[in-house]
């Protein structure tokens, strides 16, 4: 299988000494999911997160949050402390920090039906997983076209066939020719099928959240999904301080099922949120952890986890702007808040405003993943794929991304300090002047010491020349069609699949329809 | 003059508050260095540092430093407790680090013409300096070609322009067509009348190193120079363990002169240097404290960098590979090493083995110039222009890389948290589901909230479409054109501008061609 060739090529190269490749050696697959052996980086002091945090009780107890059209949630509060007024929700300070503290499980485990790609998500624990949402792909040949079926199922096959991804992903690209009521169902089932990696769930109407928890018990079996989370689904906040009935009513749905929610201020800065990084920091705060312990109202322990998506704004344009210094600031003050009340946490990955897999997608998808990854994030949504501001997945950036992820794992593992690290006995065998290539302890470490990403090129200028002159985006073209002719399904009980179309098949059949 | 145009611009947008781009408003240019409000990242614990510092103490002991064919290097060891055998000098612990302590500036200022563009090298600064070296420019018209004096120029005149580079550099590229004993006049002289910024000299032979000095005391003033720091030099060690007679008599030249060396450690991993990252950290460590002590039994108080230069290496060609974890991890470390013994230090800037200005190219250069920031760098030599290993400079990548010079200058100034930031009265205003485009919040920071580099695209895709879908390589390619089309040169005293030719004259007579 393809996966599991290049899953364990990738450990043999990127393990950090002999003993460790050794060690590695014995496994068949890449790590399910990452386990960070270096800090975070802690920007902000403590007492200059205190002062974002009581800005952010400020927000919650003077201005509120407003449940539109949904009085089961505001129902929910009325069995609290906080103060009822209409749709808008005001919260006494400690109220939900006390709820999140004494019911959110720190780190809980997301089951892939193949129980070697199960993962972890909170603590130290990383997950990678693909762009969500774009309505559009691109690829070198093809341009930019709306999305379909075909490329969907193109992309998680991709996802499941790259050892640096740890998930399948949710909505990687819209099918736009199936109907919008329906396309859940196979958005859900290309999941399940094509992969055996975790994924997500339809979150865009509380039918859809529930046609994916059903498709899940036929996957797992009912009692299993009760007791355990199978899925991760996207709840975005309509920023500012306004959680709508779509989204509370899927999250309600989700919780109640003991599914994870992703809880996610979505503030464009100057539009959804103030223009300033520290008041948005505050807000998003404060939206959070609302959504957080409204989770654990509806279902104690459910797992949830604590989302952040912050771009900062054009001045030319007036668009979001991406990769840009301010929301990395803002990713490494979210990662200390969110460890702060002990909720695991999403992070944007690889994003950008480029239009193209260029200069400009890799400087901004880089400035985006590094400060994630070092704000200490254990779910990273939008690690691959994603180009001009997430309207479309592109096939090329997908790949380039994907060795990009292998790159920050290895990063992860930091520096090996042992004896054969410090290699003592290679300056006692080459000396002042000689060259260590062939020398005992290069040898030996050779293979591990440094990963080597498919897709870089490090040839001479005379092979560069002599193989065509191609650049990364050409490169990744290659990759993409190469990987997806040698893909292989991941078996799957036939029971069970015929019980996931019947079930489509049915859900279809009592739906007109709808294409908006 | 366009340079002050686009500095004022860069600080209006670039500034945290509107306090802060009122205060900036006043400032006609650009800041002449960046001074960092963020901490340092520290990879490692001091422990771990400890048994760094221990295995380094050890190879100094053990093994030793060479220094081939320089006898005057060995006098000066023999005033010490160091072990000369033959041209091997051994040294016992706490030796170098004594010297260090004892001498070595923590800070110091590298004079400008312009005394506005001076800088401070050490501490809490750090200072943006061109590419070094390339013998190869490439550009989207031209592509890939031997480099010239009229290159050259036009990448000082580039630097000169560019608010984020606050260094001319030294070596941007080769004037190949120049005689090699005779170039260097020809360099110094470009950087010191087409730029009125900090530049380098020539090192590659030691009366380089001294036509450098004497043109430095035409320009400057003999006593100011002996007195100040007026130009900065690359010293590359020839890693392991090996200091030559040319870098080291040029070492000599500079440090008697009071001018700065930059003791570099040239070390790729498997190389020059053993394979695994411990044992290059310990190598590095080992070989700048013996060329910044060095520097200092010359001339106590001598202006000095810490170097750092470590690259991994690819399995597939042999050849270094730029960007990859392992040197990133490498230079954290590195930063801490430095700030231990309190040298200044630098760290390689926008590297890359890509040989366009491509995905790649961004990929490996941002994860160069994060780490190298993080660490604490305070000189950073490559910031822009690098491609192909060091052997092309690109005028695309030149560009590019300002630009994002000027987003780690802005992620330098973290985030204000001052009431202003807070933005409590844009919440009042707005509420719950409204946008904050229009309230007053917004309007008072709006322009100063998020930098706006010039190659960034954020248009939509119907507006990229029409502007003929450039990419960011076509849009770096009509930016540095327009730079050179509206470049000023700097004023310059016409009797020391005559003097300086004079003197490069007369330098040329003296001697024949040579070519290698």
């Amino acid at each position: 299988m393809a996966s599991d060739t290049e899953g364990a090529s990738r450990r043999g190269r990127g393990g950090r000494s002999a003993k460790r490749a050794q060690r590695d050696a014995a496994r068949s697959v890449a790590p399910a999911y990452l386990t960070r052996r270096i800090g975070y980086v802690d920007l902000l002091r403590e007492e200059e997160l205190d002062r974002i945090v009581h800005h952010s009780d400020r927000i919650l107890a003077e201005v509120g949050i407003e449940f539109r059209g949904d009085p089961e949630a505001l129902a929910l509060w009325k069995g609290t402390a906080a103060e009822i007024d209409g749709e808008r929700v005001r919260f006494p300070k400690g109220m939900l920090d006390r709820i999140i503290a004494e019911n959110v499980q720190p780190v809980f485990t997301q089951h892939a039906r193949n129980p070697a790609r199960s993962v972890q998500i909170g603590g130290d624990h990383t997950v990678f997983v693909p762009a969500y949402g774009p309505p559009f792909v691109r690829d070198l040949e093809g341009g930019r076209r709306y999305a379909s079926l075909k490329d969907f199922e193109n992309f998680v096959k991709l996802a499941y066939m790259t050892p640096h991804l740890h998930h399948s992903g949710g909505t990687i690209c819209e099918p736009v020719e199936i109907p919008v009521n329906k396309r859940h169902l196979d958005m859900v089932y290309a999941h399940m099928r094509w992969s055996d990696k975790p994924f997500m769930g339809s979150v865009t109407a509380p039918e859809r959240a529930q046609d994916t928890v059903e498709m899940c018990k036929v996957l797992f079996g009912a009692d299993f999904v009760d007791q355990n989370c199978v899925v991760t689904n996207l709840i975005n906040i309509n920023s500012p301080l306004v959680f709508d009935n779509v989204m509370s009513s899927a999250l309600r749905v989700y919780a109640a099922a003991n599914q994870c929610c992703i809880v996610t201020p979505f503030i464009l800065g100057g539009a959804m949120g103030p223009v300033t990084i520290a008041a948005a920091l505050a807000q998003a705060h404060a939206e959070a952890r609302v959504g957080i312990a409204l989770t654990q109202l509806i279902r104690p322990g459910a797992p949830v986890i604590y989302g952040n998506f912050f771009s900062s704004l054009s001045l030319k344009t007036g668009a979001p702007t991406f990769g840009m210094p301010e929301p990395a600031l803002s990713y490494l003050a979210i990662g200390q808040l969110a460890r702060r009340i002990g909720v695991p946490l999403r992070c944007g990955g690889s994003l950008t405003a480029s239009k193209v897999a260029d200069f400009q997608a890799a400087q901004e998808s880089v400035d985006s993943l590094v400060p994630a990854v070092q704000s200490g994030v254990n779910f990273v949504l939008h690690a691959a794929g994603w180009l001009e501001g997430g309207l479309v997945m592109g096939y090329e950036k997908f790949v380039l991304d994907a060795d990009r992820l292998g790159m920050m794992a290895r990063y992860l593992e930091g520096i090996d300090l042992d004896d054969n690290g410090f290699g003592m006995d290679a300056f006692a065998e080459v000396g002042p002047g000689n060259h260590f290539l062939g020398c005992a302890h290069t040898m030996a470490n050779f293979e591990t010491a440094y990963i080597n990403p498919p897709l870089t090129d490090s040839e001479s200028f005379e092979q560069w020349h002599d193989g065509g002159e191609k650049d990364a985006n050409m490169r990744a073209h290659e990759r993409w069609k190469a990987m997806l002719d040698s893909y292989v399904p991941p078996e799957i009980d036939p029971d069970r699949d015929a019980a996931l179309q019947e079930f489509i098949s049915k859900r279809k059949e009592s739906m007109p329809d709808a294409w908006h």
